[in-house]
């Protein structure tokens, strides 16, 4: 048995619109950002305000000429099991990296088979896959 | 003063894989769905089961040819009100519908601006704006 939820929205922009998406998607949750966040050799990943339960809002700064989109995390606390799962429901692996998994759905939607990200609201909110 | 919060994520697939698409983000969420719902003729919109504090996830069928995409939709007590914050905020108004206005971020992310989709968890968690 494994668990898993959706636990990570990351609203996702290239280079080129990286600093007017973050600072966007910031006001509308207003979410306040660090200087650091905002320097533009900061981290890729940037975490705005969660969502009830936890579900964490993120900037991810992609590589340029990426299109910008928005992408689901399911964290899990079997990365192979969870994979192995959506797989059988017709997922077809993008990529592996160290530690998670780039997906995509039937249609080519990417979303991602990443560890557990948010504790506690995990244990309280994921579903148990037998 | 109006108020707003993320209140939906829609995944949204075109006719052409609307049917795999719905089908795996059910299995993926552990979501029942009616037969009506599954049905080629249904409505446009099916809602799988809802994240903590009432975010809905909903599943979109659009047109023929438009791509696999995850949008999210503002709601809010005061759609002009609020469309009016995010224009200040840097967003563009891509169409006004009937009761909506669909809007595009500094970056060319499309997103909603919707009325309360989700009654007392709406009142529970969006935020205020002056």
């Amino acid at each position: 048995m494994h668990r898993s939820r959706i636990g990570v929205v990351l609203i996702d922009h290239p280079e080129e619109t990286y600093a007017a998406g973050a600072a966007f998607w910031a006001g509308v949750t207003g979410s306040p950002r660090s200087a650091a966040d905002a320097s533009p050799g900061a981290e890729p990943y940037e975490s705005l305000d969660s969502l009830p339960g936890g579900v964490l809002v993120e900037l991810q700064r992609t590589g340029a000429g990426t299109p910008a989109r928005i992408h689901l995390d399911i964290e899990t606390d079997d990365v192979a099991a969870e994979v192995a799962r959506v797989l059988a429901l017709g997922a077809r692996v993008v990529e592996r990296r160290e530690g998670y998994v780039i997906l995509a759905d039937p249609g080519g939607l990417l979303f991602c088979a990443v560890p557990v990200q948010t504790g506690a609201d995990f244990e309280g909110h994921a579903q148990t896959w037998p």
